[in-house]
């Protein structure tokens, strides 16, 4: 949670002048996301999100996710529809920073993970693979397995030898045995229950698409097994796993390779939350402003993944 | 900027069934108040304010303070007007904190304070005293002359020699020379530029009333020049207190003794949010969660107040 940047009245006038969408009648910095500064905007004609890019994000990558957004609204996604200004474009300066506005999706995100948000979870993912597909620009996962052993090198002096040899290993492992040739595409590779709306127990909202990269489509799937699927005590549900995979295969099925990589994909994820919030935990002040992540959870879900022997232990 | 208290969409849900206004859209944490965590509502029948009362506010003074927006907003006043359950309290427990729902009000707050700005502050204030002179609850300003000798005590250690003995002095001063009687009621006690609403460069509404109190209505006068009327190299701007001033008196008629008084109230005023900031500083990491203020700021306006002369000094 965090505003970075704040945004003043005759600032935000000037910026307005360049939309079609009314005069400002209130600002309001909101605790969401961690990466960027985010605003609820209200104008004469509705609510928009306002967001500042902040130091985290590439300014180069803007066009990549604006234009994302853009292709997946066309498309029939609930995602942020990105507002274009009477220019065209969708990214201009504010505060000296890069800024856009796009449409207020309207939603709760469930604080409970319960088994009935797992089927709409795989039918949204899939109907977002689908609508992917013809998206013209690419960026490459810069957290897949070639990212992994850097995140490893910069934190395992803070960790204890037992755990630097697992980690360690199970980097050996995928740098040696990560699937090639799966089917790809663009892939949101962050879809947790933060980023998902339900409204009246609907799938309403799909936000936050910064992490979003190509990348194989069965990775997001093996994502959103560890995002959705493990209960607070770490525990898999294979209920809930069932619930997403079945709702994912009938938009789009599922390969036999992608099938056959899935637990080792799961694992592989897992191994790269875990490192991430390693990186995070070792390099976060403890009474920062950014709410640091329990690195452990996701060693567990490692450990799931690796003695899983079939598809069964996924419900399937 | 804080939301400390997270809301799920279950209790959310239980919460507003107790009262008429819709089921939720959409709840955002918004980075507004260090206080309390407050987020925007959004439901099927429009926006709304949730705040959940944390530690630093008592629940005591909660019939106080939303007694004291019910009856101001009846007024006329342009405050949050409490939502009443269906039981008619505005107050009942989510998440396991006392919490209140309002109305939303628009506009921005001024970050760059303009001349203009400050007759409608000067107006808005006398109309606020004299909509409250018939509120029947009391609540004692714990910030006060009493209030300060404890505060400054508690910091002294970790400020310079000279420094403490020009508080010290001070504070013996005001002990010995607080005026007694003058015009007394409620008063908002923080109606700084984050606690007002601007839209179309007219005041839109005043926020906040967490410090309002009962004390001397000219004491809120005087904090409203502090907060209103110095430039940011800490240079009074007469012009804007002589708007201030006549924009008040035109709605309520400062008497005598209170514009003799001004200065000293000012100075006073000026005193209490250096004691304050200066607690805050010195007993806050600098890498918290909340932006520490530096109390060096109010120690040159106090200087000031100290070396007026007369109502002339203020543009009187």
């Amino acid at each position: 949670m965090a505003v970075y940047t704040e945004v003043s009245d005759s600032e935000l006038e000037a910026f307005l002048a360049e939309y079609d969408i009314g005069e400002a009648d209130a600002l309001k910095g909101i605790a969401e996301g961690v990466e960027n500064s985010n605003y609820l905007l209200t104008t004469t004609q509705g609510q928009y999100f306002l967001t500042l890019y902040e130091k985290r994000v590439d300014p180069k990558d803007l066009p990549f996710f604006l234009g994302l957004l853009d292709h997946l609204a066309a498309r029939g996604i609930n995602c942020p529809k990105p507002i274009h200004g009477r220019d065209g474009n969708t990214v201009r300066t504010l505060a000296g920073r890069p800024a856009a506005i796009t449409t207020f999706l309207h939603g709760l995100s469930p604080r409970r993970i319960a088994v009935a948000h797992c089927a709409p979870i795989g039918e949204a993912l899939a109907q977002l693979h689908l609508a992917g597909r013809d998206f013209k620009l690419e960026r490459p996962n810069a957290l897949s397995v070639a990212g992994w052993r850097p995140l490893f090198e910069a934190s395992r002096r803070h960790i204890d030898a037992a755990m630097a040899r697992e980690l360690g290993s199970e980097i050996d492992f995928f740098e040696a045995h990560w699937p090639k040739g799966l089917p790809s595409g663009v892939i949101h590779a962050d879809l947790f229950n933060d980023n998902v709306f339900f409204l009246h127990d609907k799938l309403s909202g799909l936000i936050d698409f910064y992490f979003a990269c190509n990348d194989f489509l069965a990775y997001d799937v093996a994502i959103c097994l560890n995002a959705w699927c493990f209960e607070s005590d770490n525990a898999f549900n294979a209920t809930k796993a069932r619930a997403l995979l079945q709702a994912y295969d009938r938009v789009r099925k599922l390969s036999d390779d992608e099938r056959r990589f899935l637990p080792l994909l799961a694992r592989g994820s897992a191994l790269r939350f875990l490192l991430t919030r390693l990186y995070d935990w070792v390099h976060t002040p403890a009474d920062a402003l950014v709410k640091r992540k329990d690195p452990q959870e996701y060693l567990a879900k490692l450990r799931f993944h690796r003695s899983t022997s079939s598809l069964a232990d996924y419900g399937l």
